[in-house]
Formats: C-alpha cells, structure tokens, sequence
C-alpha cells in the first residue's frame, strides 16, 4: 500500500536525493504532490522551485538527470529520499554533490564538470 | 573560514544525518544557530524540534547518541549533512534510520531495537 505523504501547510516535503551505489548525498530540494508523482511516472527526480515558484525536472537544462531507482519516506512521512543514478554532477557549481564543504570551509568535494560550459545559454 | 549558515526567515536549516562509515542516510530534522553551536562544540548532534519548540540532543532520551565526525552545507548554505557514528538506531521506530519504507510501502529498513525497551519511561 503506497504511503501517504504528509506535505504539511506549505505543501512540500524535503527530498534528499542519494547515489544509490555510491551513497553519496548529493543534494536536497523540495517536492511537491506533482512533483512526486511525476517522478515516479517518469522515473526521472522532479522538485519544486520555492523561489521560481514552478515544478522542475533535474537535469532539464544541463542534462545531469537522475534517474530514481527508488522512493523512501521516513517514519514522519514528511521527508523524501530519492535513490538515484546521477548523470554528471548534481551541483550547479559542477560538483558531484552540493555538499561538497565543511562548515569550516575546507573544500572536500569532487569537481566533475565546468558550469560555465554546461549553462552557457542562460 | 567558517561558512556562513543561511537560516533563512524561520531560523532553521534541514539537516540530513549520515552514517559517516556505511553512508547510510539515518534521518532528516532541522537545526537552529544554537543547536549548531552545541552539535559544534560536543560532537554530539543538536537539533530544534519545530514540534516541541525547543532544542534536543539526540540520544538524550534513547542513548542512540550521534557523534558528529564532520559536517557540510550546501553550495546554498542552506541545509547541512551531519557525518555520524551513530549508536543503536536513528529511528524512534527502532530501526536503524527513519528510511525503512519505500512510498509503495515496502519495508526495507533494518530493525535494531524495540522501542518499548528504550522508550518505556515516556
């Protein structure tokens, strides 16, 4: 029986997205009802954009999609993980993962690719 | 430098926990300036409970305890990854991180406490 996921009064859940052979954490953004069920019909992640206001498929612009081989949702019902295989680098900054600093600042991340190539027309 | 934590208008961040060996992903809650600071200067994680209104440690209660071996932000500086040694389990639950289903409702999770045990006092 599929789960019932609680959006709460903003209508979003967090989502963590992880490399499901790696396990690395590659990233959090937020999904909406939509979004959640367009991922699972495509088997592609979709967030949802809180400062564009708008449902979003990862990869859509820079062709760094993940692919969801799976859906996790935590005792709450109210977080999202997304088990994925990730084209490319999830980071906007051309790194593998967002989290690619410390809270120190030492930078411990994988640089894979060169932003400035990939969103050139933007 | 330390970087600086973007807490937004609710002064909180979501902060994902990670077994810093298996690279399991345990659980997701939310971190304020202050449970920062402690999880900083313990190595103990620190959360907010939006819930309850008030700062916790985890484990306090349980004894399932996080020791923080490193932890990231984002490239938005707006959420952070806790790299843990975790005793016990993350989950209320009993289970060892608070992913133990998938949204179709399939119980994948290892269960490694009885809650009953732990929690009998509450």
């Amino acid at each position: 029986m599929t789960v019932e996921v609680d959006f709460g009064a903003e209508g979003l859940v967090p989502a963590i997205a992880q490399d499901a052979d790696s396990g690395e954490v590659l990233m959090l953004a937020y999904v909406s009802p939509e979004a959640l069920e367009r991922t699972r019909e495509t088997g592609r992640a979709h967030y949802y954009s809180r400062s564009r206001d708008e449902l979003w498929e990862k990869g859509a612009t820079s062709g760094h999609v993940q692919h969801v081989e799976e859906v996790r949702v935590d005792c709450d019902a109210d977080t999202l993980l997304y088990l994925v295989d990730q084209d490319g680098g999830a980071c906007h900054t051309g790194h593998r993962s967002c989290f690619y600093r410390t809270v120190e600042g030492d930078h411990v991340g994988e640089r894979v690719f060169d932003p400035d190539e990939v969103y050139d027309d933007e």
